[in-house]
């Protein structure tokens, strides 16, 4: 049974009543982030029931040394963590000396959380019976600011209900805090500074190891029935810093307490600055006010809806679940800084501690492209380039040379992160997604100028790599790519993986036609890329044959490409035949019985019809999806968003609408129990790519914006809008047929299901 | 280079000078075993310098939460280790006040080790000035009793060469002793007891989690030139038990003090008695005295020599090194307790934590076959036969079912201590070498009667598994198996390795060669054996079919069989074409480049030729043996032997003795920079292994042996014993030729180079 206790709302992500047991799953599903930071739902006042406290600072992590069980030789030394943050968002609360602790209250009602997606922000109300028997009505409203993104705020309001009583509320600042994913309980923090000016308070800490420097600041005002009241006093300790108001309110009266608080970071300011910057943006918002900063989200929302909404009729869940989707991909990543990147939990968790995995080249790139200004994906493509060195680095720690790049399947900062050795040192497909999103942001955007500029950098290194990796099979008389895993993960050390052998021989014909392409059309950078990667015409022609000659596993008998060599020796039994009680694999099987079977736990082979989707006939689609996708698994979040879009291809929307169901709610409704450890963020963005490229069939060929769309029969209409090009085009869908309205200035022609459209500003064409 | 400090001697291990960086390889070379408890030459008296302290129970270990970066399902829960042991050799001697510490002695003089292996005893002794100007000249020697295995003895005697002083030394026991390989830093011991009682000293202590039971105790005794000096005190902590003997010594003068300690496990002993039990012993020994136990134990020493000595004329250092490996394989198993079996490491050092690895059935059994009377090598298959039912538990927790078994890769207690899922669910050739020891020991002693009576349900088992663990490839029209790692650890996860198929195949079809056998001839066992294991012929019908229809891949270009499928697609360059700085392997490159090149860590497709070397031609074996060897890099200790065994039959001597060279002084010359971590206790049989099966050419074909003397062109002779069915009969190999002279009543025929040669007892014939 799938969680279902979330209330179905087009806007807002509701619940209701007040379960211990939901806690931790709501702390995930109720996050908020800004791009810059994050913080869990946790409450703000004490809670002594299960919880997985969590506050992140994007960009900051820590380097926890690997524990493994047998060391392999190549493996990182440092295993980069996403680091639980000091925490800012603590108000303890005391009634007549009695600790608000909704784990002792002998009554909670009215329990309420609601997270406003349309207009970023989240509350939590109550009403709760304490151990003293006051009853109080709590309402705490809360978001990260867009606008001033190194700041949240906070809106605590007391109401007592029942007898005129004394309350006490400490707003603090805690940077004890203790990492739940830790390989040896090292201390992850080492605060230097505690202090106090004028009612604000600040804690320096910095991270061991990586030192990264960090204030982490509050200033809070308290009210009583319209009427300010001051700090009575300030206290500290080591780790920890608090303000304490103290008053007493008469039985229906209110106190309310306004906490701003976050993190001034060495990332964005001089280390020995960070309190001056800290006061800088307190003063900044204070003097605004709650309220008006409230607005300042509302409008920042508003502007990234405008954009990025996709709009369902007829289908309540499915419209919570995409908003849901969008939002919090829009929390994680917003392009203003290309050294982050979107990890596969967010500020959400502290799961999969490094931040960049390929997901963001295969998955999450479209969707950044599609909503956002071209130069967000740019940015995401730079980082790469900015970690040219460390892959080169990492490419030599494991024997190549020459400028040979191999970029780590997960990292922070460049540098591998991640120690299975058939993952880490055997998973490299993830450098073919690197150099396909190089052509896929040329061929959506039409900016070439990245190539000479830096992709074209990143191209060589990862050609280099693949004509390395490739050895030529003497038996075969081609070359062979050996021992490799590919995005199929419960395949580990194959030989021959389609997908991989595929890519990589893309990735050399790439690489070499685009050195073609900047020879004639940007000499200078040509000469200096030349210049500094040493490479040479000899060089270029063995790439050349290796690409000639790569092979690629196939079977005469079924027409389609093997998955990787000796996948026909499988006993071939389709994922329907097994019994259930047997599913998910990955928890009822031991590892090796998975490895010997034929079962796929992603997209594979097909993720490759998906990338190459125009190497390909339709009907060499059907027949390889057709053959694979009965073995397929869908254990990863990854997968059924490839299958959605091929289903839908295929004109098989029913089987395109069940893939889109189990990614497009699949932490809203927690199908794989454990939504409590974070949200799947980047998983998010296949199912934007399900409805866009899959139902509507959006596809850029020969730079032309196509459709061929499709309306799952569940949904009565929907309508997204795409940026391509900067010029922002709407496209809706309903049981009538499609229409297209263009805003701007100029025409621009479309292909609806293979016919020429041609769009006129602000006119809504029907197709 | 090789470490080469031993002083070369026929009988003993030699040390001369004191050097602090060889105390811990020392440690390993001099220790000291009696099949029951193990001692690493330590010291007595205090040393701060670099020490590795080691003191082993048999059978007595720790399941250490298994540490793993990533878990597999499947894993085991715990890794069993060896334990550190608590200390009872300690004597700390303080002269005028001052600590004997060789680490803080301003000189040391006429250091001397030997371990003498005719007779079993170590003795240490050197002149020493303390920091305090006084001289002593110390002699230590001790011994772990062979006729008492509870117990050690040790005398410890100081000369004080240039003043009169006075001598303290405090005799203790210490079982606040710690784990150098532990996982989580846990306690492994939780001492109860600290007492005294006429002299004697006991610890109890037991395991935490398995609760074993000791009583580590000592008693000591003192003189003074002759004087017998009584313990003034004795002192005790939480975990430690001293006795103190204080006097005082002029010039010249001479103290010794006389230690018995050791331990009394609830293996042997009511878990409440063990006190008892040290008394009985103490009492046993002590009224022996120093002198004639250590009588005792030469007696028991030439008792092992005069059957298991393989004495080499014209080469020190190889007489040396192969006594030495006769001696530590005596010291660690001695064929008297089937619950104990024979760990790689032995009582030398911590390293390969769990006692039992496939290197017992493949490497050892034929060594203690042919030294020992037979009941010994029957224990060992008893030892698997009691860990049958553990074996069904461990498949059904890899998903096989109905009664399949996989012996655990390593084991303690007969569950699995593995967590590399490459070799813990998919090295299962270790199945196979299980099954072969029973064929083995049967072809070598005639002794049906295991089958019956234990041996034939452990085949039923590994029958079942080999059926489960097949498959159908329709592909193939022939049963494959997948997803493997062979004998050779430098491949994971390959399909078809030929050695596992073979093995495979072959027990199948020597089971159900057995059940018929047993039917015919112990129908009582039979009738027994299937109502307890319900086999069916429905079910041996299947078995039989896998077995007919296994798949081996085949190059018939090349007529060899392949290590695995796609081995000819690797780059096949030779081991001898690789640069130098490139070796070791297993430290020059990372995981990956070793699994996708060809290279051999230990012999894989030439272990199987090794094991069923009468179903291939002597044209078959050269044909492999020189496809395969030069790809061989021989990382595993186990490598070597059975490449020089198969070098001699192909007539290659000069092969053959290079390969032997690679094992018989590996410790002592610490070829592998690794034996301050212990001893290659499981390789030195195969050294055995590589004389008498090797050079001397012996096999057992129909119930008789053959042999088909060669020698080294390096040595003037050699011979060793062998015990054939009861009978003694010695080999001796010399420029001019071989002879053989039998013990006991009866003629016994045998055949040399092909030839029928009767032998008559006591007669030597010279063939």
């Amino acid at each position: 049974m799938n969680q279902d206790y979330i209330k179905p709302d087009e806007w807002s992500i509701i619940e209701e009543g007040f379960d211990k047991n939901l806690v931790k799953s709501s702390e995930s599903l109720f996050s908020m982030g800004n791009g810059a930071m994050g913080q869990r739902a946790n409450f703000e006042e004490t809670y002594t029931g299960p919880t997985f406290q969590g506050s992140y600072i994007a960009g900051v992590y820590y380097p926890d040394k690997t524990r493994v069980g047998w060391w392999k030789n190549g493996y990182p030394e440092y295993f980069a963590k996403v680091l639980n943050a000091p925490n800012w968002i603590g108000i303890d609360i005391l009634i007549d000396g009695v600790t608000l602790d909704l784990n002792t209250c002998s009554q909670v009602g009215d329990y309420r959380r609601e997270l406003n997606m349309k207009e970023g922000w989240y509350r939590r109300s109550f009403t709760a019976t304490l151990p003293n028997e006051v009853q109080v009505r709590v309402i705490a409203t809360r978001f990260l600011s867009l606008k001033f993104d190194e700041i949240g705020a906070i809106e605590y309001t007391v109401e007592v209900l029942n007898k005129e009583v004394s309350i006490t509320a400490i707003p603090y600042l805690d940077s004890g805090i203790k990492n739940e994913d830790s390989n040896w309980d090292d201390q992850f923090w080492n605060t230097t500074a505690v202090s106090f000016k004028d009612g604000r308070a600040f804690i320096e800490a910095h991270t061991m190891k990586t030192n990264f420097a960090t204030c982490t600041f509050m200033m809070a005002m308290a009210q009583a029935n319209g009427e300010r009241i001051d700090a009575s006093k300030s206290e500290k300790t080591e780790t920890k810093a608090s303000l304490l108001f103290e008053t007493s309110i008469e039985k229906g009266g209110r106190f309310t307490l306004t906490k701003y608080g976050g993190y001034a970071v060495d990332r964005n300011h001089d280390k020995n600055e960070l309190v001056a910057a800290a006061n800088k943006v307190l003063d900044e918002v204070s003097s605004l006010g709650f309220d008006d900063l409230l607005e300042t989200q509302k409008k920042a929302w508003t502007e990234i809806w405008q954009m990025s909404d996709i709009t369902i009729e007829g289908d309540v869940k499915a419209q919570q679940g995409i908003r849901f989707n969008i939002f919090q991909l829009n929390q994680t990543y917003l392009g203003t800084d290309s050294r982050l990147n979107i990890g596969p939990k967010g500020f959400t968790g502290e799961k999969y501690g490094g931040s960049t995995y390929w997901d963001t080249e295969a998955y999450c790139i479209p969707f950044y492209m599609a909503t956002k200004n071209q130069e967000v994906a740019r940015k995401l493509l730079k980082y790469r380039y900015n970690h040219l060195e460390k892959a080169i680095e990492n490419a030599e720690k494991l024997g190549f040379e020459n400028g040979a790049a191999l970029y780590p399947m997960v990292t922070m900062n460049g540098e591998e992160c991640h120690n299975e050795w058939e993952i880490t040192f055997e998973e490299i497909h993830r450098n073919g997604a690197i150099a396909f999103a190089i052509y896929n942001y040329f061929r959506y955007t039409g900016d070439y100028t990245y190539i000479p500029e830096m992709g074209l950098e990143v191209l060589i290194g990862i050609a280099r790599f693949w004509y390395q990796r490739a050895n030529f099979s003497e038996q075969k008389g081609q070359y062979v790519i050996l021992g490799v895993t590919g995005p199929n993960e419960y395949e580990n050390n194959v030989n021959n993986n389609w997908y991989t052998n595929y890519i990589a021989k893309w990735c050399i014909d790439y690489a070499l036609e685009q050195l073609d392409k900047v020879e004639e059309g940007y000499p200078d950078d040509y000469q200096r890329i030349i210049g500094k990667t040493h490479l040479t015409e000899a060089e270029t022609e063995r790439w050349s044959a290796v690409a000639k000659k790569m092979y690629f596993p196939f079977s005469e008998k079924l027409g389609v490409f093997l998955q990787q060599d000796g996948f026909l020796d499988k006993e071939l039994i389709k994922v329907s035949d097994l019994p259930k009680s047997e599913r998910p694999l990955n928890q009822k099987w031991s590892w090796d019985r998975i490895l010997r079977s034929p079962y796929i736990k992603q997209a594979d082979t097909l993720q490759g019809f998906y990338f190459f989707e125009e190497h390909f006939s339709t009907e060499e689609l059907r027949k390889h999806f057709d053959f694979y996708e009965p073995f397929t698994v869908h254990e990863s979040s990854l997968s059924p968003c490839v299958h959605s879009i091929q289903a839908a291809k295929l004109g098989r929307m029913d089987q395109a609408y069940q893939f889109y169901l189990r990614t497009s709610r699949l932490d809203l409704d927690d199908y794989n129990k454990e939504v409590e450890e974070g949200l799947h963020i980047t998983s998010m963005a296949g199912t934007w790519m399900s409805i866009v490229e899959g139902f509507a069939g959006m596809r850029v060929i020969d730079d032309k914006l196509n459709f061929t769309p499709q309306l799952p029969e569940q949904w009565s209409s929907y309508s997204f809008k795409i940026n391509f090009r900067n010029r922002i085009l709407k496209v809706a869908v309903t049981k009538e047929g499609s229409s297209y309205e263009l805003t701007g200035n100029e025409e621009m022609s479309i292909r609806v299901n293979g016919e020429r459209v041609v769009l006129t500003p602000t006119e809504t064409v029907e197709a």
